[in-house]
């Protein structure tokens, strides 16, 4: 569904042009899928937010509403509570960061950092070199304010540097102006790949080297599985670097709290486009969760989060080992998701209907590219079902997938679908994710 | 302050062109002056959130924890919660508003319903008609997305029909594309002034008949203080009316829940640019004033919040007679403001830091335009600070603006200043507020 109105549209003629990018995401018809109970969704990015205990959250809104309430209640700054930008200090030293309080810019939502940072930095025709595949509403974002995504080729270790500076080569002699790159380099939505501590210093360097800021969005990098991953982008480099976080996945995303680290003079703007676009972030949930980072061992419940996450992980690995061994997949050592590879002509979105009709939900493949790409891959979420629905999820996977296949040998005009490409569990390193 | 960056800036280049109409407003700096304990400020707008009783805060918190826990941590939708879209229709319905829940959009505040139709509607150089004098951070949002504003004349009665109607015809004969008319017709901040029925009618009829979009802005309409004020324009007009709401005033700001009520195009436009702006508003908040509404005497919360009010205002009124009675001022039924004249050579801005020093803050004019009318206007609020403190904080002012006028005297080139034009409360009806 585009949105470029129509002609029961009285204001069709009136829209901005950027709004010709602003469409529905696959994902959103998705959710509503998703939603009725008989259906097994592994295509949200929905956190199993239910093993946060209860009494933490509400302990901390009594306390907060006993000795701050008028404050609670009130507006606030445009950069946030300064006692909660000391605790997303804390939260980022875990990977690395040392960071200024006065640098970080409390947003409803990483979301919406990335919303403010593309608006501070996109005038229509530039570009943004992003991970192919890539996190899908940072896409909406981008084609929002008319910028041109051009996605670069990663594989199990993430965005691969050559790819990145053959590309930059290629957009800087066709006069393109490059503003940002950006990146989810560990457990990567969609791709469940994790960058390499050796090409996160060298992509650095080619960034520096042409002079492209990096975006580094880091929902996940606390959520790791089989031991923490490579430090943070953000702790080798300051000015060429802005970091946005969330609390969205190691609390709970209905605070709508995230935040940026960004160099002093990005900072400034961005507290200023902050400030127009909402005053000021919630004071009531900022100091909620404030108070949840004082009083509660709040590493300890991430360590709880990583494991009810790992178990589902390694339900869906065995489960995809067990139903649906001709396919190719990657191994996630964190997040949410993990990225399937289907025989090149099975288009997952058309597949799609069928999959729902067995009782099963997925993202296709396209909704992370902005070119088209993805059409024979799929995201499965591992983070919200149980372990046991997981794999009930991919036995009707299975079902759905062979019976396409099965199909599309019986129709195919080119004879047999030919399948010894095919290679079981993760791709091989030469290959990319496409 | 501009936004343009220097050569400190590494990024100096690298910004979009809209971040040139990204500036820091002048109330910004005032908040930091206004909380220091000694200052009274009549600059904020902050609302008297104390006199809101905790344990209605507290009650829905748990019962929204207790019964409703996981739904409040996860992410919501873009539209918002439906339940809270149905209390939003009682609430509209106080002014005359007839709408649909479907229609209906929860933002981030009404700030950010402002911040997403001006990404809707304006392409750079497009022009947006506001009341002269506007809401100051609704005049940073448009010139965050390179929009013409254009002043209309206003006075005791608010927007001036005539005034809007020829202003329209200059604009057209330009060449220029008007998009959207911004008007705060109840109560308005910064004016203090209210459109009267008649001419609500006349430029809804005004902007039908020239294919204008009006977009209302409605945060004080409830909190009334002579009786209740005309209906909301949209009350008679659905297809060209974008609503504003919030729960800033009449609840609390700390929440950051506000709505839109739009024709059905605009509205599926709006979900799609919360949605990348944001995912979702927060459910935890939303949850939470939705269950205030279900469980409290909230019209009698909002009953207690206009005694209140009117006690300040009437404060205010009487001090300003008392003390400066050669002045002009708006007489406000309702809302936070009152809209002050003073001699035509005094300026508000430079005058500020005197008044600072002798401990009174307010907002100068000039921040409620784009064209740097108002210098000699200046806004008091009424909203916070308590009756004795208001007297107190106009009696200093008055100390102030003698200082002034004394020193324009003695020291103008032009010999003595003319006062004679000065006409004790507020402006008769032929003139504007200017």
């Amino acid at each position: 569904m585009t949105t470029q109105g129509n002609n029961l549209d009285r204001w069709y003629n009136h829209y901005a042009d950027r709004t010709a990018g602003l469409s529905a995401s696959e994902v959103r018809a998705l959710f509503a899928v998703a939603s009725r109970p008989e259906v097994v969704s592994l295509a949200g990015g929905m956190p199993f937010v239910s093993a946060l205990p209860r009494e933490l959250v509400s302990g901390a809104m009594d306390r907060v509403m006993r000795d701050d309430g008028p404050r609670a209640l009130q507006y606030g700054s445009g950069q946030g509570v300064p006692a909660l930008r000391e605790h997303i200090l804390e939260v980022m030293a875990l990977e690395g960061i040392r960071g200024s309080v006065d640098d970080v810019v409390v947003t409803t939502g990483s979301q919406h950092a990335l919303e403010l940072i593309t608006k501070l930095f996109i005038n229509p025709g530039d570009v943004v070199l992003a991970e192919g595949p890539s996190y899908v509403t940072a896409l909406t974002v981008f084609k929002s304010f008319q910028a041109q995504v051009e996605h670069v080729a990663m594989d199990e270790h993430g965005l691969v540097p050559q790819a990145l500076r053959e590309h930059i080569v290629r957009l800087k002699a066709d006069g393109k102006t490059i503003k940002f790159l950006y990146t989810v380099p560990t457990f990567s939505n969609p791709a469940g790949v994790t960058l390499t501590w050796e090409r996160r210093l060298e992509i650095l360097e080619i960034a520096r080297s042409n002079d492209i800021l990096v975006l580094e969005d880091n929902p996940y990098g606390l959520l790791y599985f089989d031991g923490p991953a490579p430090h943070a982008m953000r702790s080798v480099e300051e000015d060429g670097v802005v970091y946005l976080g969330t609390f969205s996945k190691t609390l709970a995303p209905g605070f709508r709290l995230g935040w940026a680290l960004a160099p002093h003079a990005i900072r400034e703007k961005l507290i200023l486009a902050n400030e127009a676009a909402v005053l000021s972030p919630s004071s009531f949930t900022q100091l909620i969760v404030s108070e949840y980072l004082s009083s509660s061992d709040w590493q300890g419940q991430i360590g709880v989060f990583r494991g009810i996450y790992r178990e589902r992980r390694n339900a869906m690995l065995a489960a995809l080992t067990d139903y649906l061994p001709d396919l190719r997949w990657t191994i996630p050592n964190g997040g949410f998701y993990v990225w399937v590879t289907l025989p090149p002509h099975v288009d997952a979105k058309s597949m799609l209907p069928r999959a729902v009709k067995e009782l099963v939900a997925y993202t296709p493949g396209t909704a992370f590219y902005a070119d088209g790409n993805g059409r024979n891959n799929m995201r499965l979420s591992f983070c919200y079902p149980t372990p046991e629905f997981i794999r009930e999820g991919i036995r009707r996977l299975s079902t759905v997938i062979n019976g396409e296949l099965e199909l599309l040998n019986t129709f195919s005009q080119t004879g047999p679908l030919d399948t010894t490409h095919i290679h079981q569990g993760t791709s091989s390193p030469a290959a990319t994710l496409g």
